[in-house]
């Protein structure tokens, strides 16, 4: 018998009702024969009015005291599913991260998982119960504190969960149907992938697409664990994360998803992906010596910021100055200028720029290394659609470009239906149509 | 260094505002040189709460995860309580039942402590920290399972902490000032007694005295501990509970209470005491032979009921039987008189009556016994207040009486001034006066 793990959200556990909903999505796993474990999100709100209650009492909650908090909400989502699914006649049984054996170093807030020791869950699947457990959580290897796992937190539980078990699928149910090729509020011809593979999911999520967080992504790769990403307000099926050489076997043995067995396609493009959530800051007239780029970076690793992309252009010869162009998240806009500001006489640079009103948008897909042509189109939808790039930033599978803000929306509709993903086009081509 | 436990309950610790106030009050104790366990239930209505979320998603929750779902709200309450600590420049620890040692068994809702291990508790507390406890949980020896104590449960996680850390005493806080010689809503006229023995408070609470559970004082009276109760919403002195030997030692050693030392008042009459969730059941006609009493409470036991007063009248020669009543929690009534109707047959019995309109008054006081006419002065009181005797009980320290539910208030009334307790009358008396 093989093992499932389904992880809902919060919206699936809004209310009672959404509760009894899912009770039953998990019993009807269970009935198609697998062993079921579920990892659970707080309901609906819960964390966020926790949160607020912390405010109220303190400004500054100590990290400790805001983990044993914060799982609270979990407590209470996970021990009514397992009520509501005891009232549909299966044996569920609830655990919290430390008694699912999430093993987590001692950074409160944004614990990693060091180790997943399950026992006790495999005992309630070999007893023939289901268990639920509370994601986002775990305890902490040396002082046995209670941790969360910070943000994408019940995802990497539930894929940690899953690879430790030796599970055959990580399913994560949302409120949306799978990944799409683009934002379908921004484009509402935008389709859902049947398949994408893990590095174009990874550049995915690191370009702003908000279905499945990074660090779960990572996770899953590691081990290997297909992730179905589905939505628990319908029976379709959703979008299937894998290696390619891992989807047919998966879609060879279905887990009663409806997913209909069928070639891989392997697609040049994967999707379009945006993000307004940094800003940029430009440092101008650099001295061009060896080390000067070097200290500018050490001095934002020590106020503990994340970098995304960084451009430098190559020096004015009649100057022998450069600018340093990068983007970070928004909330760190201030840390890092200040930080940079305390280096102005030791580096020697003119002046520093801020700009948050920028957008990010990545065109990301596997195939488009072997495919030449694909920067110069990408550059010239943009072009067409009146949009002005301010910075470039590639890997192997992604195109990154740095727009004003206001123009993300254009820019991502417009390299969408470049590269012919807008569905009604796809559907035109596989039905022999007359599409471009 | 000495150590004081403190609880509070869910009233104490209501909102944000409230757990400031606590916050400072637990503060003040650490400042004064203590070393401060706080144990603490959730906060105003959470557990109703979680109680109807269970009932919407189940009629009959599974007790695991009900006992799962109501200690998310102690979690609540005591890291906001440590929060709020930290915000007053100490450390505070939080920690479930389970970390804090509280080892139970593994009847679900109603769990008994079967030993207490504080190792982490005495660890914080050598390391200077303030140590906060979820009251009302604990982790089953067998299972290693979460569990709640029932009713009374945090006042009786105070209590066995206490013990096992050999605190100095146990502080319970609430929303009144202390243990009164009646309600105060009903006798305006009560007074705060400010010591009061182990046995005198069990049969208060027996009584139907709702400031403490009876197993709470029953622990406390095992282990010998001291419980100082008082309001969370003042800084008045509150009622002592401990043998009378003890008590002149804490006030010896009083820990910043502002109670000031003096000699022990040792009273004849502790309090009235009134409860009004009882019903009465009568079985008539029973045949008077040797083991037909035993049947009755044989089926009653096997329905898990709980009885408390019962009156066999001797035989009328006549007839050669015999009425039998007792008393017992409303809310068993049911179960209770189905259980003997089963039984009719075969014990052979004429009707069975139920009466819910009844109120239990009793007097209670451990120097009664040594004083005569304490009986025929409480029941001429009850007389001279127009009230009715229905059934008759007593102990060593205690007389209760069963009277029509709408004359319980007219009862507790004329035996608290039967017995000068108004607290006029008393000042009258110390002060010199002219009282009776």
């Amino acid at each position: 018998m093989g093992i499932v793990v389904q992880k809902y959200g919060g919206s699936s556990v809004a209310d009672a009702e959404a509760v009894k909903r899912v009770a039953q999505r998990i019993v009807d796993a269970k009935r198609a024969g697998n062993a079921v474990v579920v990892v659970v999100s707080a309901m609906g709100d819960t964390t966020d009015e926790l949160i607020d209650l912390a405010e109220q009492v303190s400004p500054l909650p100590p990290p400790r005291e805001l983990d044993m908090l914060l799982t609270a909400g979990e407590r209470i989502s996970m021990a009514l599913l397992a009520m509501a699914i005891g009232n549909l006649g299966h044996e569920a049984r609830s655990f919290t991260g430390s008694q699912a054996g999430v093993i987590t170093d001692s950074r409160h807030g944004k614990a990693k998982i060091i180790d997943v020791t399950p026992g006790r869950i495999q005992k309630a699947l070999d007893e023939g119960a289901i268990a639920i457990v509370a994601g986002f959580q775990g305890v902490s290897q040396d002082t046995k504190d209670i941790t969360t796992l910070g943000r994408g937190g019940s995802d990497t539980t539930a894929v940690a969960l899953a690879a430790a078990l030796e599970a055959d699928v990580c399913e994560i149910y949302s409120d949306v149907d799978g990944v799409f090729t683009a934002d379908p509020r921004i484009v509402p011809t935008a389709q859902r992938r049947e398949q994408i593979s893990y590095e174009e999911m990874l550049e995915m999520a690191a370009a702003g697409a908000k279905i499945l967080h990074l660090r779960c992504v990572e996770y899953a790769r590691r081990y290997r664990m297909p992730i179905h990403v589905r939505s628990s307000f319908s029976k379709l099926s959703g979008t299937w994360i894998a290696d390619p050489d891992q989807l047919g076997a998966i879609h060879g043995a279905d887990h009663g998803s409806g997913q209909e067995g069928h070639d891989m396609e392997q697609a040049i493009i994967a999707g379009v992906a945006h993000d307004r959530s940094e800003a940029k800051i430009t440092v101008v007239g650099v001295p061009d010596k060896v080390g000067e780029a070097a200290r500018i970076f050490e001095a934002l690793a020590d106020a503990q910021i994340n970098l995304d992309m960084i451009v430098q252009n190559v020096s004015a010869a009649a100057t022998n100055l450069t600018d340093i162009s990068f983007t970070l998240p928004r909330a760190d806009g201030q840390t890092a200028m200040t930080a940079l500001a305390r280096l102005k006489d030791a580096v020697g640079y003119d002046s520093l720029l801020y700009d948050d009103q920028i957008g990010k948008v990545s065109l990301i897909g596997a195939g488009m290394r072997s495919h030449p042509g694909v920067t110069a189109k990408f550059f010239s939808a943009l072009a067409a659609a009146g949009v002005n790039i301010e910075m470039i930033s590639t890997s192997e599978i992604r195109i990154s470009v740095i727009v004003d803000e206001a123009q993300v929306n254009d820019a991502v509709a417009g390299a969408h239906a470049a590269f012919d993903l807008d569905v009604d086009q796809v559907e035109a081509v596989v039905y022999g149509g007359t599409g471009r």
